[in-house]
C-alpha cells in the first residue's frame, strides 16, 4: 500500500514521534465541528516546522497519497475531514506568535495561535487584531485562513482576508514559498495572498502569516435593541446604515432564537420577537451609540433600547450572543447551522422565505447572526434521522432563495463538503471550471484535501 | 497575416465604426503615461459593449493575435502599450455608472467610468468611495482594477482591491465570467475577485464591477506640518501612528519636493526641510486633528502647524499636492517616478540610503507620497539622454535597498514593463513560477498584456 510506504517514509524523515498511526490517536482527527462523517486517517503528522510540513507535502506526493491539512479542527463544513482518508497534517503545534511590530502594526505568526489568544496578546501592546469567530477561544489562525473566518466585527473591520499581508505556504511536492509583503500597500505580482486566503486547504498548507494590525480603539460602547418582530428589526438595521453609522458589530437574533436564550435562563422582555446587539468602537464611541439609540427608537416595531453600564454588562451580553450556538443546539437531537448572505435590504425578505419553506417542509429553524453584513445562520433543528431528507429539502430551498435574492452561500464557514453540491447554483460552469484549473496548477494530482469546494464528479448541477 | 485576418473579422462581427485602423487614430493608443517607448497596434477595439470585449478575445485567439487592454491609459508603468503590437482593446466608452444602491452601499459601474466621475456621484448620494489615485480627474475604474489602484486615502481605506466586491469579466478566447458578490462578506470558492484585480491586464478584462461604498464621513479636517528634516518628518509619522490616530491620509515631501512647490509659487516657510499633509475623517475629525497637532508638535524638529480653516483652504493644500507630480516634471527634461514601499518605520532609512545613491551614480532626486503606507514617490532627474545609464543604475539600487528593508517594489502603480526585470529582487523563483502558471491558466498562448510583469525570457535574476 502507498500509504503504509508513505507513512514509513515520514517516520524516518520526521521521526516517529511526529507521525500518530494508532487508530486511537488518528481518532481525534477523524472529524471537525460540522456533520460530516468522520474518516479515519491513515497517519497524523504533527508539523513542528515549516521543513515537516513541506517534507509531508514531498512525501505525499512522491506516493499520492491524499494530505488534509488541519488547524483547530473547529470548522463547520468538514474542510477538515479526511475524506479520502491518508495523512491528516496537523499544525496545531505550530503556535509562535513570532513577532509583535508596534512601529509597523504587523504581526508575524504560526498557524496554531489560538485567535483569542492572538487578541489577549496584540490588545495588551494597545492594538487590535479584529476577527472574531465565535469560535475564537479554541479555533486557530491556520484555520481562520483557510476559510477567510469572520466574525461580528466584520461588519465594520472585514473579514480575515482583508487582514493577512503575507503567507508562508508549503504547496503539494514541498515547494515553499513566501508571498505577499510586510506592508499594508503593495501590488508586486498577483494577489497570491488573497488567493490562498479561503481556499480551505485544498491549494496550500499554511505556515506562517503576517498579520495587519490597527491601534486598539479607544472606546466602546454597546446596546441591545428589543423589536417586535423580525421585520422590525430589519429596518432598525437599514436605518441605522442609512443613518451613516458604522457600528463594529450589528447582530440580529429571531423569535425562535430569543426563545432559546430565555430557556437558558436570560431574562429578555416577553413582547420582543427580534433584538439587536449593536456595538460601536473609535474614538467617540458613546455618542455614535446614542445616534443608534435614537435612530432606532424612531423605527417602527422598536420597544426598548438598553445600553450596557460598563465592560462587565457588555461581556455578559456577549457571553449570551456566544453561547447562542450551543444553547440553539439543546433545542432538538440534531441542529444544523447555514451561513448564507444576503444584500442587507433582503434580510426581511429571506427570513419571510425561511417562514415558507418551513411550513412547507415541516422542519424546525431559527435565524440568528450578522445583520449588518446580511450574514444570517440560519438553524435547522430535528430530531429524528427519518426527518433528515426534509431538511435536505429545506436547505436547498434556503440557497436557492439566497442566490435569487442577490446573495452568497456562505459568508464565513466555507463551501467545504456540506455545500459543494450547491456550489453550481451560486458560480457558472465557467468559474466553477476555471477554479479547478487553478486548483490543478498548485495540485496536479487533486491530493490536497480533496473532496472540499468543488462537487463531485464535475460541475454537476444539483 | 493573422493581425489582418483578425481585423476583416473583428470589423465583420462589430462593424468597422467599432474598429480603429488608420495609423492616426491607432496613434492615440501606442503608449500611457510612463516613459515606456510606444508602439502603434495594427487595430484598436473600442468596445461598446461586453459581447464587444468577447467577441475581440474569442477572435484575437483565434487567429493568435496579441491583445493590450486599456482603459485610460494614465498607467505608469507601461500596462496599456502593446509591447508586442497586435489589438488594443480600449475600454473607455463602457462608462455608465449602472447602480447605485444606498441601501446596500453598492455602485455597479462599467470600466470606463472615470474615477472622480464616480466619486462625485456617490458623494452627492451621501456615500464614499474611497480610492484616489493622483490622476483621478482622468483615470477610469478598468485601471483603477487592473492596477489595484492607491492614492493618499489608502493609509486609512486600502486600495481598489479592498473595495471591489465582485466582477464581470472576459477571458481569452471569449468565455464571460462573473466573479464575488454583492455583499461585503461571502466566501464562496477561490477568491477569483482579488487574483483578477491588480493583474495588470494580463489575465482578464474586465467589462463590470460591483463596488462596495461607505457613508461619506460627517467631517473632514486637514492640516500641514512643516519640520526641519524627513528625518522629523519621519518620526512625526510614527508618533502620530503610535498615538494611535489613523488619519486618512499622510503624506510626506520632502526638502528637494518643497523647493520645486515653492517654485511653483506656493509659499512655504523656507525654514521646512519637510513637510506633511495630514487629513483627518470621520464623525469627529477635529479633535482627533487637534491630537494630531499635539503630537506633532512634540516631536523634535517640528516647525509649525498649519491647519485649513476651510474647505476652500483644504481644497487648495490638495491642489498643491496633486499639482507635485507635473511641478516636479518641471525641474529637469526627464522625471521618472517610482513607487516603492517599505515599513513606516524605515522611511528615514530608505530616505538616506536615496542620499547615498544620489550621490554615488550622481543622479538628482527627490521624495514625496503616501508616508502612512510608507509608500514613496522617488522621483529620478535627468536632462541629457546620456545620463541614463547612471538612472538605471539609481534604480536598481532603490529596488535592492527597498527589497532589503523588507519592502515592496511598487505600492500603486504595478510592474508593467518597467519593473518587471527587478521582479526576481522581490519574489523567489517558486513565486514567479507559479504565478507563470496561473498565466496560463487564464491565457494559455501568452496573448493578453505581453511583456508586462515577469520578467523576459524566464525567471531571469537582474
Amino acid at each position: 500500500m502507498q500509504v503504509d510506504r508513505a507513512r514509513i517514509e515520514l517516520e524516518r524523515r520526521l521521526g516517529p514521534s511526529r507521525v500518530l498511526t494508532s487508530p486511537d490517536a488518528c481518532a481525534a482527527y477523524a472529524r471537525d465541528d460540522s456533520d460530516v462523517e468522520g474518516r479515519l486517517p491513515a497517519a497524523v503528522v504533527v508539523a513542528a516546522s515549516t521543513a515537516d510540513v513541506a517534507a509531508t507535502l514531498e512525501i505525499a506526493e512522491r506516493f499520492g497519497v491524499p494530505v488534509t491539512p488541519r488547524a483547530g479542527g473547529t470548522g463547520r463544513t468538514g474542510g477538515a475531514v479526511p475524506m479520502e482518508g491518508g495523512i491528516v497534517l496537523a499544525t496545531h503545534a505550530l503556535a509562535r506568535i513570532k513577532e509583535i511590530d508596534r512601529q509597523n502594526l504587523i504581526a508575524v505568526v504560526e498557524p496554531g495561535v489560538v485567535t483569542g489568544a492572538l487578541h489577549a496578546v496584540v490588545e495588551a501592546e494597545g492594538l487590535f487584531y479584529a476577527p472574531d469567530p465565535n469560535s475564537l477561544e479554541s479555533c486557530m489562525i491556520g484555520g481562520n485562513l483557510a476559510e477567510n473566518a469572520g466574525g461580528p466585527r466584520v461588519f465594520k473591520y472585514g473579514p480575515t482576508r482583508d487582514w493577512v499581508l503575507g503567507l508562508e505556504a508549503c504547496l503539494m511536492g514541498g515547494r515553499v514559498v513566501r508571498t505577499g509583503k510586510r506592508t499594508v500597500k503593495g501590488v508586486t505580482g498577483y494577489d497570491v495572498t488573497s488567493l490562498l486566503v479561503g481556499s480551505e486547504g485544498t491549494l496550500a498548507v499554511f505556515t506562517e502569516a503576517t498579520l495587519r494590525l490597527v491601534p486598539r480603539p479607544a472606546s466602546i460602547a454597546t446596546a441591545l435593541v428589543l423589536f417586535s418582530d423580525v421585520r422590525a428589526a430589519a429596518r432598525g438595521v437599514g436605518a441605522i446604515v442609512a443613518a451613516g453609522i458604522v457600528p463594529r458589530c450589528l447582530e440580529m437574533l429571531d423569535a425562535a432564537t430569543l426563545g432559546a436564550v430565555r430557556a437558558a435562563g436570560v431574562g429578555v422582555d416577553e413582547r420582543a420577537g427580534a433584538m439587536l446587539l449593536v456595538e460601536v468602537d473609535g474614538d467617540a464611541a458613546e455618542p455614535a451609540l446614542l445616534r443608534v439609540g435614537e435612530v432606532a427608537t424612531a423605527t417602527p416595531g422598536c420597544l426598548d433600547v438598553v445600553v450596557a453600564q460598563d465592560a462587565a454588562q457588555r461581556d455578559r451580553l456577549w457571553a449570551a450572543r456566544r453561547m447562542l450556538s450551543r444553547a440553539t443546539r439543546k433545542l432538538a437531537k440534531h441542529k444544523l447551522s447555514e451561513d448564507i448572505v444576503v444584500p442587507r435590504s433582503r434580510i426581511a425578505d429571506l427570513l419571510a422565505r425561511m417562514d415558507d419553506i418551513g411550513r412547507e417542509t415541516g422542519v424546525r429553524h431559527l435565524s440568528y447572526g450578522h445583520a449588518g453584513d446580511g450574514n444570517l445562520h440560519v438553524n435547522f433543528l430535528w430530531d429524528d434521522a427519518a426527518e433528515r431528507p426534509a431538511v435536505d429539502r429545506a436547505i436547498l430551498r434556503l440557497m436557492q432563495a439566497t442566490v435569487e435574492l442577490g446573495g452568497t452561500l456562505t459568508g464565513e464557514h466555507g463551501i467545504g463538503v456540506t455545500k459543494a453540491a450547491y456550489l453550481p447554483l451560486e458560480q457558472s460552469e465557467a468559474l466553477i471550471a476555471l477554479q479547478q484549473d487553478v486548483k490543478r496548477v498548485f495540485d496536479p494530482r487533486g491530493l490536497l484535501n480533496p473532496g472540499k469546494i468543488f462537487p463531485a464528479g464535475g460541475h454537476r448541477a444539483c
